[in-house]
């Protein structure tokens, strides 16, 4: 196997994109790597999305951003796992390169969800949990997450202010994101005070849903030089799995597919969670940032929260997360957030992340999750220069 | 890169599964390749599936069938490329092996269709289509096709009757292969006295929907005698594709990525189109048989049809095509056909194929096409023993 490193990026601005399609957006985010790269062809293209099918009437991604961005005839396949659907891709992308067969590879997730934001983005979004054994009876993606953070509270004794720290840390960082959708910071009282979206999950424990695309290029290291200065390294990479259906879970406050890719994600890269530098975790919902927290071993148990309450999760913190804003501050378009962690765990490895540049930052890790945990990416990605 | 071997084969029966849901179907399938393989445990799942969010409401299928195939915490994802997906997720699983990263990895292909057999499953298949520039006017699937045969029909000069032989022969496999939908051979009488679909596609012509699951486990070679001692080595294996709108194709009558695809995988295998016993292509239409036959290099252009007017497809021919009934007469779910296409040609190098067994078959094909040509998965497969 080779080793491989990320030698371009490329992002469009999360938000409304009412003047943009599904493909042009795609084509922005994959131009941008390309451009960012300094290549004019590709061997194969791997797309993240997850629901171009339901809302814009359109499979078969992979060859029509092929076709519109210029590379017809390529190598190119869509990937889907739900709201992981775009760390999927990289994770293709990056078997694609390490295993000899192709030597430059896009990952690009795109989403386009401000087509229909009525009952078939709540199914489409539904569609990520299990439709016979959970949806069946109604229950909505973010009522799902709900309750969950109803036994958490429950379990650990903690209540909603605990979960403020994510939401500020997230909105704070964002302000320092040109590309989030939202960038102004909040306070305390407004997310005490915001009003309950499915109890005890408020508005601002919850990600925006957002239109945007993100986009990465890869090659294996001993060629990445001749692309680049500043080749950022892919050191662990990993997929687990766990069952979709909350109540099959051994435990429903433990994302064990967290865990299970963490672990082996380290194991590759021979580090442990005290080695890393920064992360960026899937904070969909708050109570998605403490489970990932905790099943990654950056806290024991139900102590998730206290890393927010602690200040330890901001910029200057022991584990700065969502250091660009996060699901919740940047946005979540869903099946191309995965590439959006990625783009940005790049930029800070590059000393490009502006106002957000955490000093020194050498090792980071990224943490897409899809459905309410089964199934979850994780990759730890290193400076080399 | 590790040379790579098929271990494993299993499928559903094709036709209207009222009885199974689409997670029975896959765990059918995937678990009776297992017990070919005699296996009990594999490091990746590959799934391919167009149309489950549509029609099932059910995304993110890849942890879903891992769990419920007691395979819960595997890596699993799937991979979409309209009705080549299967053969997608196929290539997925080859480049997983291939690359020294996973071991033992099955490939699976699922569609469910008949859950709704409305509007919306219409819908669902035009999104193999390009929804802005081609879906947009209102066109089906089947119309689309029928604007190429129709074009066929005037450029080339031949008559529908001419692709009657595509039908007959793939019925008349169809009649020895006992998971085939339909196993009752057709007359030419009857071809032509079939009701239009779309000028000129007849119902003949047309491949029908229906619900199935096919799956196959792969491995290193040199590991696969630990598991079988009739091991199918994977010769070729390639990917290309095309603009998903017909209008956007430098020439409509010819296949480019069955063309780019099948010269690949030839290259890849060092062989010729004289060298490939069989060739399990497309036929989601008649008039696809005709292209794919062409573009692949076993016809001059134009001249597809001669080979089925001649005979030269039947068991006893030059070229074999569908020897087990193709997308025809053993179905067409869209999904899972590429791996159905796959298991056959196992089936067949195995001398597993009974009735309609091809006599010292030693290099067969299979080619899936997504869309009206935007994907084309084409491989190649080796008797080893």
């Amino acid at each position: 196997m080779r080793d491989v490193s990320i030698i371009g990026i490329g992002q469009t601005s999360v938000g409304e994109h009412w003047d943009r399609s599904l493909r042009h957006l795609a084509y922005d985010a994959l131009a941008a790597a390309m451009r960012d790269a300094k290549l004019e062809r590709a061997d194969a293209l791997y797309v993240g999305n997850m629901l171009s099918g339901e809302i814009s009437g359109q499979a078969h991604l992979g060859s029509l951003i092929a076709d519109f961005a210029g590379l017809r005839g390529m190598e190119a396949i869509k990937v889907e796992a739900a709201c992981a659907s775009a760390a999927a891709a990289f994770r293709q992308a990056y078997i694609g390169v390490a295993s000899g067969l192709q030597d430059i590879v896009i990952a690009l997730g795109v989403e386009k969800m401000t087509d229909d934001v009525g009952s078939r983005l709540t199914a489409g979004l539904a569609s990520a949990a299990d439709a016979d054994y959970e949806v069946i009876h109604g229950i909505t993606f973010v009522a799902l997450n709900a309750l969950i953070m109803q036994r958490y509270l429950y379990e650990y004794n903690v209540t909603r202010e605990d979960f403020a720290g994510f939401a500020i840390n997230a909105h704070a960082n964002g302000a320092g994101n040109p590309n989030a959708m939202f960038q102004r910071p909040i306070s305390k009282k407004a997310f005490m005070k915001s009003g309950m979206v499915a109890d005890p999950i408020g508005l601002l424990d919850a990600s925006p849903m957002a239109d945007g695309a993100a986009a990465v290029v890869l090659c294996p290291t001993d060629q990445a030089r001749e692309f680049t200065d500043n080749a950022i390294r892919v050191k662990g990479s990993a997929v687990a799995t766990d069952s979709l259906s909350i109540h099959d879970r051994r435990d429903p406050l433990w994302l064990q597919a967290a865990q299970d890719s963490a672990q082996r994600a380290y194991r590759q890269a021979e580090v442990t969670p005290e080695d890393i530098d920064f992360f960026e975790l899937h904070d969909a919902f708050t109570i998605m940032a403490a489970l990932s927290l905790e099943a990654s071993g950056f806290a024991e148990r139900g102590q998730g929260t206290r890393l927010a309450c602690d200040g330890e999760i901001t910029l200057e913190g022991k584990i700065p997360i969502t250091t660009r804003g996060g699901l919740k501050a940047r946005g979540h378009p869903v099946g191309a957030t995965g590439l959006y962690q990625i783009v940005e765990a790049t930029q800070q490895l590059r000393d490009e992340a502006g106002d957000n540049q955490i000093a020194n930052a050498r090792l980071g890790m990224t943490q897409n999750i899809g459905g309410s945990g089964a199934t979850i990416v994780t990759h730890i990605f290193e400076r080399v220069s």
